[in-house]
């Protein structure tokens, strides 16, 4: 019999002390508690690469894990804190601010995290990790239902962020955000392309490699591939896409599809 | 029924793999053990930094957890290695070297650890953290007692570090330390506020907006509040401290105390 | 009874959600796995630095550990997927690129993990830590054979770095990687000085202290001793002898040995 299992995904840096109290309030409610870093280094107050993050990860734990994501501006301000159970049933707990954005459809449901409720009020104004979201989640893993830690909330924030558009052969997207080896992710996901191959790519205007992994590329060569998240990445082999384009976010990538086998 | 529960804070560097020998340490004696990562990235053989992170975290951990901790430029010097029990029945492994000071007032004891008593003569003059102080851990987690491991000391080493100056309606004090975001920990603690409003503050001579949370101060404005480690901090909000007044320690800071709910 | 003990090691950064993804797969294989990171900062498909640093770590972990590397320039080519016992019934899982050198020796047996075999076939062609080398990990968790996991592999691919020459009284060697602090590992094994003393030592041509542990030298100070890794290092006391010598591999290093207890 295994205690609950909780993620936990922020942008205070692993070495801060702020995960680590954190994992302390979790232990000190659920001393069986398995806890998973997902990440610390989300990039400071950027939702948008968090939620992509969360997007790309969060997937494959266990169904019942109960993730707690904190990028959190608005901390002490009257932003909403919430609870978010998926259509498929796992359940989430973040700051109102679009972090949660690619669990919120198909069937989600969203409540407040009501400070002074089933949870003490938080001792400190700045540090809701561990001191709201955290006891929530415990909540949660002691049985607590969403509904109990506050009201629904109908319209949870969502972030807009570009799509791939498709026009006859052609697909555009934009890089959205970095992975630590400079590969970037794209608007443009997997089931964009259906089953098509692509005759050709290129980011900001320079043609890149299409490929299937890395080492069909040559070192310092750059390529587009379906990363392992799902989405299209721009990457340079054995380098960093990130520096080559000098860019992180907004470089515009095209995608000419073609008959199936066709070359790239 | 959980096994034993762990944490360490060292200046090692999460990746450099000493953390993970001293996670095998403890996992070859306590298969069950529980390891908690409270930070590895104290600044190197910055014990003053280290002794605050400590101060902000340990206490929220279970009180049978023991804590491992090591900054230590002194390691294989006759520097002394220290087992102490704090008031509260908290217990901690550390160099000699002022880095437990939070936890050495209100009834604290502290041993020796001595090499070759009922621990082996450790493997390294330089990693006593894996040879040294992960085995004594091991050691009282079977049940072992301080006194075994070494003589009593009574006069540990205390770090000295500013505390606030209270002066009428004023309050003085320091920055001590940072945190990953440049927020500036300083040497006013929230006790030292009583209940009192603060009406204006300043740091390094440039006013800085007294908030209760970040959210109320402007996108990149200098604020001043109390943290959740129970210290006054200097912040920029959405920004960096330590960038805007270019210093970590020993910026000057001000508060002048007024009547509750009077302006900033 | 715990569960299976896990470690990982890769150069893929901490936070970037590829151990989470890794850590997630190994969860919902093993709800009780116990999982260590070993490294997540291997420096980017540097295969040598990883293998030294897996040649320092692993040894200290229990047996019956499954230890799973990942540097892996070549994912997604012909390049073999490796499982391989050592001498000691130690477990690995990792690319054949010469990330397991350290541990091919003296009886050592490798078999390829098969894509498509006992294992499903891998879900991307870039992200072999989470879709192979993790489900066979797992498997052998469950109590698999390395042998059902492909075929026997007779010369896995070993690195070939330079050792220790050892002329008269003199040992010559090169530094070979860096730690977090800046210390050099070397290419001298403790081994290579059989007991004898060291009498003068240096790296790069500059004069090194011969000390037995950090604190025997004079802050800033050039030195050389037997690492906690058992190879000798060269480093700088509370400094970085990376920047000392501007370099990280190559620099040479040169030990004069000479009657124990004769003067450095």
């Amino acid at each position: 019999m295994t205690g609950p299992l909780f993620t936990l995904s922020t942008d205070f840096g692993a070495g801060s002390g702020y995960p680590a109290q954190m994992k302390a309030v979790l232990l000190a409610a659920h001393p069986d508690a398995r806890i998973v870093d997902v990440t610390h280094d989300i990039p400071a107050f950027d939702v948008l690469s968090g939620a992509l993050l969360l997007e790309a990860c969060l997937p494959w734990f266990p169904r019942e894990a109960i993730h707690v994501a904190v990028v959190d501006p608005g901390v002490g301000t009257p932003r909403r804190a919430l609870c978010v159970v998926d259509g498929e049933g796992r359940r989430f707990l973040a700051p109102d601010n679009g972090l949660l954005t690619p669990f919120l459809a198909r069937g989600a449901r969203a409540h407040a995290v009501v400070e002074g409720g089933v949870l003490a009020t938080p001792r400190s104004a700045t540090f809701h990790g561990r001191d709201l979201f955290c006891p929530a989640a415990a909540y949660l893993a002691r049985g607590g239902t969403p509904a109990a830690l506050g009201p629904a909330v109908a319209e949870p924030v969502r972030l807009e962020w570009p799509t791939a558009e498709v026009a006859g052969d052609e697909v555009r997207g934009t890089t959205l955000a970095r992975d630590p080896f400079g590969n970037l992710v794209t608007s443009i996901r997997a089931a964009d392309l259906a089953s098509a191959a692509v005759r050709a790519a290129s980011a900001g205007g320079e043609a890149a490699r299409w490929v299937r992994t890395f080492g069909e590329a040559r070192p310092g060569e750059l390529l587009a591939l379906v990363g392992s998240g799902g989405r299209v990445e721009i990457a340079v082999r054995e380098g960093s896409a990130a520096e080559r384009l000098r860019a992180v976010r907004g470089v515009p990538v095209r995608l000419v599809l073609g008959p199936a086998g066709g070359a790239c």
